[in-house]
């Protein structure tokens, strides 16, 4: 078991605590397009990423998409245990982006544990205030950037994801990133393809100037 | 001392910890008008809300503003100590929107106490879920809403807030709330007025159709 190498204030638990957590602890893989958790009435525990790639989004009544965050390897999800806190009063989807390995802590143990551990608690906090501050920086992009430098941003973003040049992305799927619509983006592109900033071919997408990219995205 | 019945969760806190807080607390009164707090440079304190009405923004690099939450008789701010978790990474402006009676708690304080205390970890936990459900909520509000469905929601919140139908509001404050220009709510509100939802005069807006105002904002 390796949980205790991923779980990062292990160390301030007490043995009691330990052997809870590891005897109702679930080990899952999920393959990529997994949704593993499903709006507000779905209460899945909290998720510990051992590898892979989640995504946490909105929906619209009209089923437009908007990325919330992005978790990576050793990130852990607060939010698919909403029903944990009665003040969360949001409803998240969370879907794997690649196949992904990892563990699901139950909500009624995490809350027992955090109710008498000011540790635990603290940690919950700043991880509560670190989405906080992507979310945040969301506001921030849809309020004062125009989408050319949103769409820029998000292409370099997956590049350094990737760690490729060429990107493997539909369109939609850009659009459903950056809660817009599939044939903006195809005109955004296609200017970008205009400018030299990008080569488009069926499926894919290769940044071809990044600096310009950049620049475009920093202004 | 009134400080007991305001702060929320006083009993679960021990003898030392009450001598600290009440010994540290600073009483403050502010005008209408004045900003509290602003931005990231400056850790003002977590402020208690004793009367009065504060507005918690953003401002972009052009100095346009959004409203982020408002907080009310009672209500805790957090984020005006947001040097207290270094998760916290975004910058609010604080001001008060009518003359505010309140107390800052000093954040090394607080601090001190969180570390220690679980139930007041927890507290603060549930308070940051409160305020991350206000900007969710905003989110959906931004990327979904028509801005005319937002004018009439806003309308009937400021209608609520001050219990009356007359509200003495600018359009530039309406803008700063909700992040749009002067010129564009003007219009708004010259349409809301030629279909007989509002009658506008110097400095006042009355609300004299709330049910079709309800009905815009609900769609």
């Amino acid at each position: 078991m390796e949980f205790q190498n991923y779980f990062p204030i292990w160390n301030k638990l007490n043995s009691d605590q330990k052997d809870l957590l590891l005897s109702t602890l679930i080990t899952r893989t999920v393959k990529k397009g997994t949704v593993i958790h499903n709006g507000g009435n779905d209460c899945t525990g909290l998720l510990l990423i051992k590898s892979g790639q989640l995504r946490a989004y909105i929906l619209s009544d009209e089923g437009r998409e908007i990325t919330i965050y992005r978790l990576f390897d050793r990130d852990m999800c607060l939010f698919s245990a909403s029903c944990m806190m009665r003040s969360i009063q949001f409803d998240i989807t969370i879907e794997a982006e690649k196949d992904t390995n990892l563990w699901i802590i139950p909500v009624e143990i995490y809350q027992n544990i955090m109710t008498e551990s000011a540790p635990v608690a603290n940690y919950t906090n700043e991880l509560m205030a670190s989405r906080f501050s992507d979310v945040m920086w969301l506001i921030e992009q849809i309020m004062w950037k125009s989408l050319d430098k949103r769409v820029a941003a998000f292409l370099l973003e997956e590049s350094a994801i990737e760690d490729s040049d060429t990107l493997k992305i539909t369109h939609e799927a850009i659009a459903n990133h950056l809660g817009s619509h599939r044939e903006v983006i195809t005109r955004m592109l296609k200017y970008f393809q205009n400018e030299g900033m990008v080569k488009l071919s069926r499926g894919t997408i290769e940044l071809a100037d990044k600096s310009r990219l950049e620049e475009l995205s920093d202004q």
